[in-house]
């Protein structure tokens, strides 16, 4: 699941009160009414460089969602119910109102922005908002131009971020130096770890670009470019990535990073497939490139690529006459497919974080049979230890989640509590995941302390067939996550539970663990592809009484007749459909005394039966005679 | 389902070959390489009025989908599965090429003009594609734009539409005179039919214009006039609507249409509220409206507008300067959500058109009983004849569709043969639906004729499951289409088997059998809200062995804690969900014949028993003795 951050110490309210002056003052120069600080930065990341927070250095909230608006006289924080405490803790109302959203009467960025529009239209004038185009997608830029444009706001984008130019000033510069950027060391990934060449790459999306009619393709998600060019770095926490821009033209490749953090032999690597530029360099470059004639059509993804570089090749004053091809960038089907090599290197990934997880599932049973008090900051720090005992481990792919009791129930617990105690009758959820050099793990495990009651074990079985029914399920070639999101819901509808997040994202190859374009919930048209991996982790979540999750990755595979039913060939298939289905990349044990087996069908049974028998046989090769007598006995329903 | 055309007599290819040259030699005059003649029509119908067939008219083809490109050399009419038959059929090859959307090789028209506009790029020239801006919507034109622009394809929308100018000419405008046009008598809805008077109606879509910030809401699709004005007529088939265009403003309301039609009461009735206006001043009033300095926004729905429409407010020679606010229509959410009045009569109508079909499965019984041979047009006529002994019958919602063995696997057969006899061992499948003033109906049953094989009865019963489990889910408000749909095909899937068309669409109240915004089908990201009727639909269907489909209406209905389950009121309910259900419309007993009760689970089989009393309970009191008792048989498992 989507991880968040850790709590800071709140900042001081006349630090802010200062930084807030500063940025007013900017605004009045500009002839501003407001001004936007997205959560977003150029890259479009999740998680952030520090250099790059800007809407956590000028508000004091370390939350890593939520949008900043300033005005003159009044600012607003627009936080999701992940952050309505934290927002609390962190941010002085007396400067800064926190909008909940979600909640009644409270609004949403736009709302307001449309009552601030209205207001300035009273009186005749529109209410002007300044923001940094390049912090923003297109598909974000229209849609605020299209709901706000009608409400009396005008968009005015700057070349310069207002938030960058304060901090440059004194006393910040001195007191609060950014920090520094782009400076991690870039490693390539070799072929037997990729299965896949840039060269290979680079032929395959230039194809993709011709067939979409189109000759030039910037990038600006960092996944996307450590894909491309097999490499990786850690610029940014948890996900293995580096500041930089890319193109990708006919006859040439570029990457625009920090050129001082690669070093000489990576360099000579690189340079017969893509010439290497200094960050600083993107912009001219791209403008260059796409007035040569040509090179005239450019692949824009409007999801994916900020409104700053929409306005590099539309700048009136540069006389660009090149032309935009509104289209999905093709790296992100390329990259979600997952090939031979990369799905088994995720399960090789996968199986030693399903070690370590397990080992700390027996940790947990060991310290609760000897009597030690353990806590939420225990278990996070066994789970990330034996993480870190496997081999080639890189870090954590998010910040582990151990929510013991009512904490189970906030769906980014994100701040594990040296003080708070695991007590008997109490649910403990524990969702982590590492980075290891083959790949990249998520997974959830629910448990109880002590004896369960039984709105524990019925709440958790429901939540357990809603994974069997997913994870079980065989579908045709076309079916979408939405509808698979259907499937995984509709047993515990009858049973009168649902949960508030999706049922699954998908996740990168010794990448990000959120990654597009597959998913399971009912925003997700996309259809799920063989070589796509996607977590599936349906949950029940009740505030106070506790939370239930249970996640496992899976790769979609195709089902060739072997794999089926044997008496599925003599069934009629008329339009010859091509079957999928999913196999598991998680093999951990799930907690048998909170399964009642009564309300599991016989296909559930069968499928619990068979995955029991696969965490046996996959893990206990590598586990010692202890561990195996265990394992084998919370494996047996 | 959505029905389809009756197969007309070939026209004779000379004549097409007339029609196409003087099409063609309007082309030169125009400076033009090709012309689209789009299926649809100024109002987007799904049936179009026969003055407006331009697409039949000059190409011979007369199904109610496919689009026809006219280049100078060449033609080419692109249609799907449902139509590669009818298409051979109609369509002499040696004059225009068909299209066969689907199988390998055959290209879409983007993908032809793509090819078309990537020669004319060859000798540095472009394709100008002319077309009526009135028959493309907005989001067509857009989706044009965006694919074709960059493939050398420049589109010239023209003012008058060039078939219409070549049927003005002789020998045709004798020969073949354009068809009489929007001239069916109009007629009123009562209060007691609608529920809701104009005068509220309006008043609840001028305060959705105000929330969307929109002054002015021009409105193009038939049903939606129908229903804003509580105005029907029968302009074109099946669907009671009639030719006009409305505009909303916030202090007036206009009806454009043929004024001869209306008789004076019903002009008097609509004056208070409605400014009546002929059908060619849609223009002129909309161009003075918007120009009006307090009445400058125009809501546009991009899906339900004509490029035409938006041409009328973008044209630069008339100077106007309104602002186009992008959002639904919001007729489109309030015509889908029917009142209480409008559930009341849609029950109502749809228990007649069920009583129909109900007495038509016996007729069907009693001839073979008496080893009558009967054919598929008997079974069609049948039907018509018992929908019209209903009262208050005022047409077929669409063609039926009754199809014995093979003919059953046509999903849109529209052409019930009187040759066609019904053998032993066939399935018939009966499509039909009629149009009462209460309301709209439409379902399907199939049935085996004599005994059924294993096969026969296997896939019937996986049918049957799918629809069952679609019809008793209980889902939370928010609950899509996409996630119904697959909740519907889960267990089908299990078995091997799928259905190539949508599980269900929206229905009108007395008005389209097809409505938007609602459906059930991977493609519907629209939630179901109560009020909303659907039909549900599953099917399989195998060429040359034949096909099943088992549909019913629905209305989506608020789950009150009396109709929960009682032990629903324990379940923890943190969020305070609000639970959503179906409840039949439609109530036709099934072919016991044909279901193996031993594939039901305990719920299906407890919905089926509760489902068959209800059809014995709804019917009986209408129904003959003699009829009773076979219909209590027949509703025994």
């Amino acid at each position: 699941m989507s991880p968040t951050d850790q709590l800071t110490v709140q900042p001081c309210s006349t630090a802010i009160s200062a930084k807030l002056a500063a940025l007013r003052s900017l605004l009045t120069a500009h002839r501003l009414d407001g001004y936007m600080v997205p959560a977003a930065d150029e890259h479009l990341n999740e998680y952030l460089p520090a250099a790059k927070q800007r809407r956590v250095w000028v508000s004091g909230f370390s939350g890593s969602a939520g949008d900043l608006l300033v005005g003159q006289d009044n600012a607003w924080l627009f936080v999701d119910s992940r952050y309505y405490e934290q927002a609390d803790l962190e941010v002085d109302p007396a400067l800064i109102q926190v909008s909940k959203l979600g909640l009644e009467g409270q609004k949403t960025l736009e709302e307001t922005l449309k009552t601030l529009g209205q207001t300035a239209r009273q009186t005749n004038g529109r209410f002007r908002l300044g923001f940094d185009p390049f912090t923003i997608t297109i598909s974000q830029f229209r849609s605020f131009q299209k709901q706000l444009g009608p409400s009396g706001v005008t968009l005015v984008p700057l070349a310069e971020n207002l938030v960058d130019h304060v901090r440059r000033q004194q006393p910040w510069v001195t007191a609060e130096p950014l920090p520094a950027y782009a400076d991690s060391r870039l490693f390539s990934r070799s072929d037997a770890q990729t299965g896949e060449t840039v060269e290979q790459k680079l032929k395959r999306v230039r194809s993709a670009l011709q067939k979409a009619n189109a000759d030039i393709l910037p990038l600006t998600k960092l996944d996307q470019i450590a894909w491309l060019y097999n490499l990786r770095g850690w610029d940014v926490p948890y996900n293995p990535v580096f500041i930089a821009y890319a193109i990708v033209a006919p006859e040439s490749a570029y990457l625009f990073t920090n050129l001082e953090r690669i070093e000489p032999d990576l360099q000579a690597l690189l340079q017969p497939q893509v010439t290497l530029l200094p960050y600083e360099h993107y912009a001219e470059t791209l403008k260059a490139l796409v007035a040569q004639p040509q090179h005239q059509r450019v692949l824009i993804d409007l999801k994916h690529t900020t409104m700053g570089t929409h306005e590099l090749l539309t700048d009136p004053a540069a006389a660009i006459a090149c032309q935009i091809v509104e289209a999905s960038n093709p790296i992100e089907g390329m990259k979600a497919r997952k090939n031979a090599t990369e799905v088994a290197q995720m399960q090789a990934a996968n199986l030693k974080a399903s070690r370590a997880k397990t080992r700390t599932l027996k940790w947990i049973a060991d310290q609760r049979a000897t009597g030690h008090a353990i806590t939420e900051a225990d278990v996070a720090a066994t789970v990330e230890r034996f993480y870190a005992e496997e081999a080639d481990f890189q870090g954590l792919s998010f910040n582990t989640i151990a929510g013991a009791g009512a904490n189970s129930s906030i769906v980014h617990y994100g701040t594990p509590n040296p003080q708070r105690v695991l007590n008997p009758g109490e649910f403990l959820l524990l969702d982590s995941g590492a980075q290891y050099a083959s790949g990249t793990t998520d997974d959830t495990r629910t448990l109880v302390i002590g004896d369960p009651t039984p709105e524990q074990v019925e709440c958790y079985t429901e939540v357990l067939k809603a994974h069997i029914n997913c994870a079980m399920q065989r579908f045709p070639k076309g079916t979408t996550g939405a509808q698979l999101d259907g499937i995984t819901r509709s047993t515990l509808w009858f049973a009168g539970l649902d949960y508030g997040h999706g049922t699954g994202h998908g996740v990168g190859a010794f990448l990000n663990v959120h990654e597009g374009p597959n998913g399971i919930s009912k925003r997700v048209s996309e259809p799920l592809e063989p070589g796509m991996v996607t977590s599936i982790e349906p949950g029940f979540y009740k505030s106070g009484w506790g939370g239930i999750r249970i996640e496992n990755l899976y790769i979609v595979k195709s089902l060739t007749p072997k794999d089926d039913k044997p008496d599925a060939a003599t069934k009629p298939d008329p339009n010859k459909i091509e079957w999928y289905g999913f196999e598991s990349l998680t093999y951990i044990p799930f907690d048998q005394r909170l399964i009642d087996r009564d309300r599991l069908d016989a296909r559930q049974r069968e499928w619990l039966q068979q995955y029991n028998a696969a965490i046996v046989e996959k893990l206990s090769p590598t586990l010692s005679p202890a561990e195996v007598e265990w394992l084998q006995a919370v494996c047996t329903l």
